[in-house]
């Protein structure tokens, strides 16, 4: 079994990615992030400052703005709307879950396309959608990139992804179908409407397992030689640890090893492309904005 | 074998749309529609004509503007931003396909999704994406119409699409997906870089087939009793017709008789719908651009 290594394809990445940022330093540009944090969830601000410390590892601008639980929608509406009047933030990151109060689709519809390098205004999930990405989901993206770098080529192959969220199943299901060198996949989307997902899992080449259910997929979802994609970051108790907790994926990674052709581990798999595909956003769009591609 | 006949419901949406309409007029509204034809292509004349034949009926109001074959991209986008301005129309269609010197997509994309009755817009989709529809296109969103008429809720049932089109395949495994009343099935979408569809369609419990080739889907595709939506339309030569062509589906329809539970007939099936969706999605417009919903 192949261990597909995001640690190592995010580090390739970045490599990449040096070339990109030096060029635009020489016409006196900083790949610049705005990151929106509303509250004190603790797993969104552990998030943020990863986040931070990534763009600061790279000599990138990243700031995050910190506002208190009680924001109403309006001051973030009107945040918003000056993040993106402002030309040193070529990004712009609403971490999320927002305040209950506060409804989400408002706010991410807000903000400028040309600045949303996490994806998800719709008109960047549209174009997605329509075979013209412009900016793509960070985990999605990133898991593409995996494959990418592994040479799995999804071409003519069955993908069977589990999870329709708007942030990983619903574009991964676009991307892995789209008629793309890499893509073209024959695409199925199951979820918690499914009768018989085991059924469906067993007869996917590649699996994609995004439903946040600790470790749900054993041998019983998996045909020989599949290659299994680990999207889950669960945290389970774990009283042996000093945290208290640890990380384990939607895949019972231990029950398939003997099965699988290859798989994301958790940690060092999805996780860390995504910050890397953040970091790759922020960069086009300042590329982009600069007129530089 | 029972026939879905999209006759029968589309008259069933006039029907329901009569009492909009009549409320539109009392506020002194009359739904509009733009329908912009560039050139000459004759298949697009005839839709043309039909939707105006249809809206005239109705007693909506619809104005066809026809430009020259040689219209420019500039000169296009310039009416678009006319039409967007203009209060009379409600929606706006722009029949495809467009002149080859002219950039389909910048033109749909100046379209104000608004106005954007057809549901091409790249925030209208997106927005499907995301399990909050405002604009659907007219051929999906007519087929999700027919299943309810027909009280066929595809929750929990398999659906396999055939055809990655953005007019039909992409937005109607978005729409057959989503978590909502009547969808929530498990959708594969098969296209050109599938290689083994028989074997997948005849897993399906429900299959739906836009590809545009004649006649293509027989027995051999389709499991007993699965229902078949055939959304083809193709001209075949039929010497001994006056007119010297025959419309025939995507579905060999006298070889799976036996077998279907149902299926839509061509013409008379998916074909009506899309009007009457244009004709529901302009009234839509009419009101939501007036405040009334």
């Amino acid at each position: 079994m192949k261990l597909l290594s995001g640690k190592e394809v995010s580090q390739h990445v970045y490599n990449l990615l040096t070339d990109r940022i030096e060029t635009l330093k020489k016409k006196n540009i900083i790949p610049g992030l705005a990151v929106v944090l509303v509250g004190e969830d603790p797993a969104s601000k552990v998030y943020v400052r990863s986040k931070a410390k990534r763009f600061a590892s790279l000599n990138l601008f990243s700031e995050t703005l910190v506002l208190p639980e009680t924001t109403s929608e309006g001051e973030l509406l009107d945040l918003i709307k000056r993040l993106n009047k402002d030309s040193k933030y070529h990004g712009i990151l609403v971490q999320l879950p927002l305040p209950s109060h506060i409804n989400t689709d408002h706010i991410l519809d807000e903000i400028l396309p040309e600045k949303d390098v996490d994806g998800f205004h719709p008109v960047n999930l549209g174009k997605l959608a329509q075979g013209r990405p412009q900016f793509v989901a960070c985990t999605p993206k990133g898991i593409m990139r995996i494959l990418d770098y592994y040479d799995i080529d999804l071409s003519g192959k069955s993908v069977v992804i589990i999870g329709r969220s708007n942030i990983v199943g619903r574009p991964m299901s676009l991307l892995t179908s789209l008629k793309t060198q890499g893509a073209n996949a024959t695409t199925t989307i199951c979820h918690s409407g499914t009768k018989n997902i085991p059924e469906i899992t067993k007869m996917a080449d590649v699996i994609i397992a995004a439903i946040g259910v600790p470790e749900l997929i054993d041998e019983s979802y998996i045909k020989e030689g599949a290659i299994v994609i680990d999207v889950g970051m669960n945290r389970v108790d774990s009283p042996e640890r000093e945290r208290g907790y640890k990380l384990v994926g939607d895949v019972n990674q231990k029950s398939i090893e003997n099965k699988v052709a290859a798989i994301t581990p958790v940690p060092g798999g999805v996780g860390p492309m995504t910050i890397a595909m953040l970091v790759e956003n922020t960069v086009e769009a300042a590329e982009r904005l600069s007129k530089i591609i």
